[in-house]
């Protein structure tokens, strides 16, 4: 049978079903270990394989670096935990030369620093194919602070941080850029103006600050996942662990005027973008409806929704009120 | 620069000077973690690639699984530690149908069964190119118990678990019989009489069974590494942490009969597929030179050689006396 026919979450489900024993928290990508005193260590980890989660003729070495602690760090964020240690492993082939590793290790380094992470171990090992990083970060929260997927009630909020969609309209503006200069060595690419979308996309920041300002606000979200895949998939997942189903206000979602801007250029929906767009590795999370004033006075925090019971399903709700069942993302749903 | 120019390590050393903070244990491939009272939370990561770290013309996806998990978790083991979760991600080109990935999720639920290893997550990717697994496991040690590459002190005994060489004509053995029945679907490699080095490379155990022993005869090694890339390469990562020379002695170390009999026919010398073979996954470890007998006791543990000032660099001594410098083996040492 072709995997795409099963789609990768019941595959998934097939694959792990004869095992003996699956360790208590199996509705994120994270291990939940007890730690020292009320504190658990998490672990998570993740693969960055080339040509299927970036493109090396314009994904510069550093920002891939910088990007692949990120991506790897916001599972431990998604869990109401801070970051701590990171093991790498990079898979080269012989193209590569010294200086391109040292670029790659240099961004890794600076999204260390800049997250205060420290490196516990790096290893290198022959590719023969494309680059090929694992990235290994582990992490820690207090017991009673812990978030999963699993834990969204009915008529709690949807919050989600930032805005969507930036990182959609980056690969976009890349994608456009790399067409255009196919062949051409010469010619630069024209990015002016799109500065935002680009870091949004090459160089995401990791939400720990958002685990900190809900620690000092003494809030404990109900569920939590960081955004990798789009609102949509994101907010299915909840859903789906949470037995539960969501509203959410088409108008409500944050989109920035960037976003709006490049849309309209390339004749993309912008709520497409933040639906579906992956890479915003912005947080996504639930809390009782009485949280409503704290969670709006820490800023940068929408609410764009609520939850609902599971049989109404989990939809987008027009400015006319009109109901649009999200639907699922193929391979990625 | 190549890459191979520099050499692994060298390099290794290189892409790390910059960072702000390296974690305390970084002469292993795994993070230490404080854990609840008296104990660490042990974390390892391996990257596996097709046509690196396996040939899927000869390796059945079971024994891969198989294989990957005990790789990972023998990193573990290295650090006197007993492993206790797994998180899989699995890197699959659209070549592979529902059935193999069964297959090989088949050979990771049975390594976990065998360990005791509990499954903490599993997530699939596409693969543009080949199959791509990486596996992090998490394990747990006894604080005053941890062992490091770092520790081994002069007059230490060295010690290996097992028998070594096996796996590397194991190998021999396949790349054999690829190469005769290459173009050819319907004979059947001839594998009789070989099933022992076969098992040794296709479906290694961990020597978790060791790390229990060591704990029942209350002996905690100075230093230990699993051997992955050879004798020769493992001793001297041991001796270059711990700032110490060696000496082995070439008739003291295990060879199994059956790997004596298959170098013979492949005219390989079965010493140097001790020395330089890897995917072994015996521990190799050091001890005071007072805990001789209460190694010795132990059973399955040879005694191969001592630990000398670092001046004496590290070399095997053949039987009339003779000291061979062990040569390092380019990209993996």
């Amino acid at each position: 049978m072709d995997i795409a026919e099963l789609g990768k979450f019941k595959l998934l489900d097939e694959l792990t079903s004869g095992f003996d024993s699956v360790a208590g928290n199996r509705d994120g990508d994270c291990a939940v270990i007890d730690g020292p005193g009320d504190e658990y260590v998490l672990v998570a980890s993740g693969l960055m394989l080339e040509g299927i989660h970036f493109d090396l003729t314009y994904t510069p070495l550093k920002h891939l670096g910088f990007k692949s602690v990120v991506a790897a760090a916001s599972d431990i964020c998604a869990m109401n935990g801070m970051p701590a240690r990171l093991l790498v492993t990079v898979g080269v082939s012989a193209r590569f030369t010294v200086e391109s590793l040292k670029e790659l290790f240099e961004g890794i380094r600076l999204a260390c620093r800049t997250y205060g992470i420290e490196l516990a171990g790096a290893d290198l090992t022959s590719s023969l194919t494309g680059l090929t990083l694992s990235m290994t970060v582990t992490g820690k929260t207090d017991k009673n602070r812990i978030v999963c997927r699993k834990g969204a009630g009915e008529t709690d909020l949807v919050c989600v941080t930032g805005d969507l969609g930036a990182a959609y309209m980056g690969v976009k503006l890349l994608d456009r850029e790399k067409r255009v200069l196919r062949g051409n060595d010469v010619a630069r690419p024209q990015f002016d103006g799109y500065a935002y979308l680009l870091e949004r996309e090459l160089k995401p920041r990791l939400r720990a600050d958002v685990v900190e300002a809900l620690k000092e606000a003494d809030i404990v979200p109900t569920s939590m996942i960081d955004i990798s895949d789009g609102l949509a998939s994101d907010l299915k997942r909840i859903c789906k662990a949470s037995d539960v189903g969501a509203r959410i206000y088409l108008d409500r979602i944050p989109i920035a005027s960037e976003t709006f801007d490049s849309a309209d250029r390339f004749q993309v929906d912008p709520v497409v973008a933040a639906l579906n767009g992956g890479d915003d590795y912005e947080l996504l999370f639930t809390v009782p409806v009485s949280y409503y004033d704290r969670v709006v006075r820490l800023g940068g925090i929408d609410v764009i929704g609520h939850i609902v019971p599971a049989s109404r399903g989990v939809a987008l709700v027009t400015p006319d009120g009109a109901e649009i069942t999200l639907q699922a993302q193929g391979w990625k749903e």
